[in-house]
């Protein structure tokens, strides 16, 4: 094959000389890149993955959030395989379907929450995103209330990048690009403490049945309310939004349980029981975007079930087939998927690649391994809370403002004084300047603005955790001696 | 594996039953499917697929569209299993490539027109079409002309089914459910000279340049314009809404080569030349959709090429891989793509599987194997033609109003009556009664309203051809056979 020709006789100069000339990557700046040149990765194996230049690097990202169980899996790529040969693929729009998708639909109602029985299922996490908006106003189409259209989502949320996907999302430089948002999208602020809550006075008058605030709140104090009254806050902008808005047009809430392309910022445990609360009283659809919580991330097999939130409709992709083959889907609980069943007629959408008969044999081959690996477990027992204590020590660390984790995805805050956490002046782009020297030491870890983040494959042991926090260590003394020289402090 | 326990030990009656209680199928009345029980499609070679009862159908749909070059190629298979142990899957988000991607992006340039260097890679055609309101607004603003926003495409055209894509796409139902199309969206009438140019009487006067009505359109007279001049007709539309909507507001038209999901309309040849001098003249984008006819369908690499335009951007998927793994794009002309990267900055938009190795490494082997077998010559000279005989001959068949063929794309129309193209009462259902004894007697046909429609595998052979040319007369013969018994003539 001249694939495995090219790949062997190519210089990374060459690979990157042709991706320059052809290849216009997702959310780049093309010149910019031409220009210095794409890192071009061959190969990967469990953790680490390799470049054309043979440098071994930790990927501390899992791709992008997806390779839940690790690169070079034998039971996903002989799934594939098998597949490939038997039927590779068929649709599912000619009354017709093939057993990978009628079992994946089977296993994924097994390892849900009880609520959920069926699915619907998509290319990506973005179609099921898109998929989420023209659902629920069916739903409400079919309930009699055609006026509930409106979808309250969250500034700095992300779901997707199809048009409806990035409209729900509250990325506002995706929104000044191709005409967005579309109509009937709502955005309320972020639950990130960080950003609203620390330099906010407490409310004045909290309601009956609110937590009393603690003694052990009293340290956040002096510089705004604690992080469990913030969440309870946050959350009650959606209350505020829905009486704004009018409840009789309000369709939805869709919000991921941890935002993860905002920069890992996981809410107070106060803010989703709370959000579920105003959903439950206003009668409106809660969607959890679980993308990329699903799938064992935070220690359980969704991020609403650490969070305490019951959704009726819940989006997956990524970790459903750990990125081997692409797949998304909705869950659809049984309020929205009874109606839809048995008053809806025909539902007007779909994909060709919904159920695709490769990429459901590889779903099931991941979930069936992340089952016999005890990978959910492992994450809330074990290497999560490993990791949590690796990221209570960075507090420590002169750049370091916060770190937080949940499961295995993390978060470090890096700021110019750990006092109020004032920022960096935004010029130096010290996330940048920080996974830069991630890049170079052999560490894939993101950066958000001035959060540093993580969310490693399920699969990594204790002592991966240790190289790969050695690692942050390395890069984040490495950024502060730039930050000394360089006069940013 | 339990998958292949579960597989061997199910009946069909198991299989339905599972399907029906957690499967949500695309474009599906769910209620009516689960009291009829799906068709478990279980394995496939070449053109033939097999159920879950042992039964041999001859696929005339490629799947959906898309398996060119038919089921089990081996080569598909190999570049699956060689990439998925490599690796199955790295993002192209973090300044990152993969040597799949590159090689794709670099092959796609040599196989579609030269105004093509680019590609934007997408998860199917529906982000594909997505991509492009995205990106057609974005050249705009970059041209420094953001009142250019609106895109104009056809009634009864199809674009996929994510908001944006359903809102470019004119089927009706679609527009009916989760509040579509979204705004910026216009649509002009379908070039399908059945329903708009039979009854139309000849233009008063045709403007200076058009082509004189030939003596061999006479006989198109007594029923309207013939359809070299109904193609004119239909295009000039296209400069009637430009004109209505107001030229410094227009971005863009898009349109399929043949619409596929709206029964294999093809357009007359005057059509695409008149699309494109009209483009042209207001200097506005002209966009093919090439999901469908894309990868020697028609007997061209690309329908574009078969048609005559000489479009700024084409969104491929389907045809690409085969089917086999899912993976759409944009092709990015010279025009758009330098100023996306001249004067761009960063473009705000992709998806996780953007380039995906292991999708792209299947359409590399796919590309190759077309090219290897020959099969877009084979198309254009051999079987394409070879169908278009047999269509051909089912003029003479009493229900046959018309039939047409493009490459290995055909539609059948059935009528009451051949006089003037009578259409069956809508209460007969004719296309869908046809359909139930194409399924009973092992075709796959589809049906778009009175529209009978294929589109084979472009490896079948002349053999197969005859094989099933007589399974659609008889089809035919069972459907006629079914009209007079039930007095629908």
């Amino acid at each position: 094959m001249n694939t495995e020709l090219r790949s062997k006789t190519r210089t990374t100069a060459d690979w990157q000389a042709a991706d320059a000339a052809h290849f216009l990557h997702p959310f780049t700046d093309f010149q910019s890149l031409a220009k210095k040149g794409s890192r071009i990765i061959t190969k990967a194996e469990n953790i680490y993955l390799t470049d054309s230049d043979g440098q071994r690097i930790l990927d501390a990202m899992s791709g992008l959030w997806c390779v839940n169980v690790g690169y070079g899996q034998q039971a996903l790529i002989d799934a594939a395989t098998r597949q490939l040969k038997e039927l590779p693929f068929y649709n599912a729009f000619f009354q017709t379907a093939t057993p990978p998708a009628i079992e994946l639909a089977e296993l994924l109602a097994e390892v849900t929450p009880p609520q959920f029985k069926h699915v619907f299922f998509t290319g990506s996490g973005s179609e099921g995103n898109d998929t989420i908006v023209r659902m629920v106003r069916r739903y409400w189409d079919i309930q009699g209330q055609p006026g509930r259209s409106v979808i309250i989502s969250r500034r700095n949320g992300y779901h997707g990048s199809t048009m409806a996907g990035a409209s729900l999302g509250g990325m506002s430089a995706m929104h000044a690009q191709g005409g967005l948002p579309i109509p009937g999208i709502e955005h309320i602020d972020q639950p990130y403490w960080v950003e609203h809550g620390q330099h906010r006075p407490a409310p004045s008058r909290l309601k009956a049945g609110d937590p009393p605030r603690g003694a052990g709140d009293e340290g956040d104090l002096g510089a705004g309310i604690s992080r469990e009254q913030f969440g309870l806050v946050a959350a009650r902008w959606l209350e505020e939004k829905i009486l704004a808005v009018g409840v009789e047009r309000v369709a939805a809430f869709i919000g991921e349980p941890i935002q993860g392309a905002g920069g890992v910022i996981i809410p107070p445990a106060t803010y989703w029981p709370e959000i579920q609360r105003i959903c439950d009283k206003y009668g409106i659809l809660l969607v959890s975007d679980e993308v990329i919580t699903g799938f064992g991330r935070t220690g359980r097999w969704f991020g609403c079930e650490t969070f305490g939130a019951r959704p009726d409709l819940m989006t997956f992709a990524k970790g459903v087939t750990s990125g081997y083959i692409p797949l998304g889907g909705v869950m659809v609980g049984e309020r929205v998927a009874e109606a839809l069943i048995e008053r809806g007629g025909e539902f007007e959408h779909g994909y060709t690649y919904s159920g695709h008969p490769v990429a459901c044999a590889v779903a099931l081959a991941n979930i069936k391994l992340i089952r016999e690996l005890g990978l959910v477990e492992r994450v809330h027992d074990d290497v999560g809370p490993y990791l949590a204590e690796g990221f209570e020590s960075l507090k420590a660390h002169p750049l370091v403002g916060d770190a937080e984790s949940c499961g295995l995805m993390g978060a470090v805050l890096l700021v110019k004084d750990k006092d109020g956490l004032k920022p960096f002046d935004e010029s130096v782009g010290i996330g940048m300047v920080c996974r830069g020297h991630c890049f170079r030491e052999g560490l894939i870890m993101r950066a958000v603005g001035n959060r540093m983040i993580i969310a490693p494959p399920l699969v990594i042991t204790r002592a991966q955790i240790d190289e790969m926090m050695a690692l942050i260590r390395r890069c984040l003394d490495l950024t502060l001696a730039d930050a000394r020289r360089e006069g940013w402090l």
